[in-house]
């Protein structure tokens, strides 16, 4: 497999970090091809805005997506834009690592969303979800959190860990297609011990040489709405 | 009331824009005092790193919420952070004003909260949710999105929209004390007819001016949970 790795760390030392180095080394070991975008090494841009755009279907007015498609079509998207476009065309599997801030991404991976998964190319009009532009490729989230685990479930203070990705799982990444694998998930990091930090590595370690067997998670499928997405009645 | 409106669109001619200048007149026109975060045109950096800190608690590790905590007592915290977080105090009420990107806000947005909503002011330790440090204040959702409201909903292809703001408006807004109003929602902006976008306008104004009228969202209260935030048995 070819696998990308889109790293969102702001210390390299970090456990995140720690993980990410972990997956590179395993992945590798199994024989698989593994690059990795560390979005504050490459200081990567998480803005989207009319400089990701070397010509304008419309240079008055910017509708985001159109001049993604338009550019596209043109070859003249940001180079960092297509520089992470190739890598995604390149990769059978992209694994997200970073911590968790905020329920969601930090901004700089979120941003990465925001550019490069293109309209287009990765989605548009009904090309989502099983016709998304992704599809036959995997993801897998790999975050960090602060919180404990027992603060995540049905009557936990937080809710079910599930419901806080759904936005990510089923709004990001099944929504262009990827089949996206159950999340490796270490919590508590900033305060637990070095032991407990070993037996997080040791389980990522084994999740990773068992990646092959893990059910992918359930989203919609097309063949279940209609030309309008509206649910077909059986 | 004072109303600080955080609105983050790259297009200034934009719907989304048009309903913030509305919520602008309409709130003045009652007597409120308004000030806006206009991210775009600020230049906003919502990348969260070690520059974001004029003095270091730990010059080697890097662990952000700990330098926020830090720098804050310093006074010492980057000065576009200081000047939100003046904002944020001076605040009743925050609106967050914005196209959906990805079931979420765009990443210039999500970084406001990653840089502004520092740890040791806005939350801390048990701190949060009905003790959170922005009690008192109260906050709302004002979004354009691009699918139809069809799309939304129990059965639809994209599920509950509530389902999906929750990592917002839990994760984000109650966690730090806010009193959640019901978003305002504008659904297939890109698409619709001018009249469509007036009587979305229209029903905008009207959301502004009965504000008092709505119902805050409901959220954990810490008097449910114990000392380790575990669910109380009652």
């Amino acid at each position: 497999m070819n696998v990308l790795i889109v790293h969102a760390h702001n210390e390299p030392g970090s456990f995140t970090a720690a993980m990410k180095n972990l997956a590179v080394v395993v992945l590798s070991e199994q024989g698989h091809e593994v690059k990795v975008s560390d979005l504050y090494a490459q200081r990567f841009n998480p803005v989207a805005s009319a400089a990701d755009f070397g010509c304008r279907a419309n240079d008055e007015y910017l509708v985001y997506a159109l001049e993604q498609r338009h550019n596209l079509k043109n070859g003249t998207l940001a180079e960092d834009i297509q520089a992470e476009l190739e890598k995604i065309q390149w990769a059978d599997l992209i694994i997200f690592s970073f911590p968790i801030y905020w329920f969601g991404m930090p901004a700089i991976l979120k941003g990465w969303i925001d550019r490069v998964f293109v309209s287009g190319l990765c989605y548009g009009g009904r090309r989502i979800y099983d016709r998304g532009g992704l599809k036959g490729k995997q993801a897998m989230l790999s975050f960090t959190v602060g919180g404990q685990s027992h603060m995540f479930g049905k009557d936990a203070v937080h809710g079910e860990i599930k419901t806080l990705l759904r936005p990510i799982h089923q709004g990001v990444l099944a929504y262009v297609g990827l089949e996206v694998l159950p999340p490796f998930i270490a919590y508590h990091v900033p305060y637990i011990s070095e032991t407990d930090r070993w037996t997080y590595l040791n389980q990522y370690c084994e999740h990773m040489v068992t990646l092959d067997q893990r059910e992918p998670l359930a989203f919609p499928s097309l063949d279940d709405f209609d030309a309008t997405l509206r649910p077909l009645r059986r």
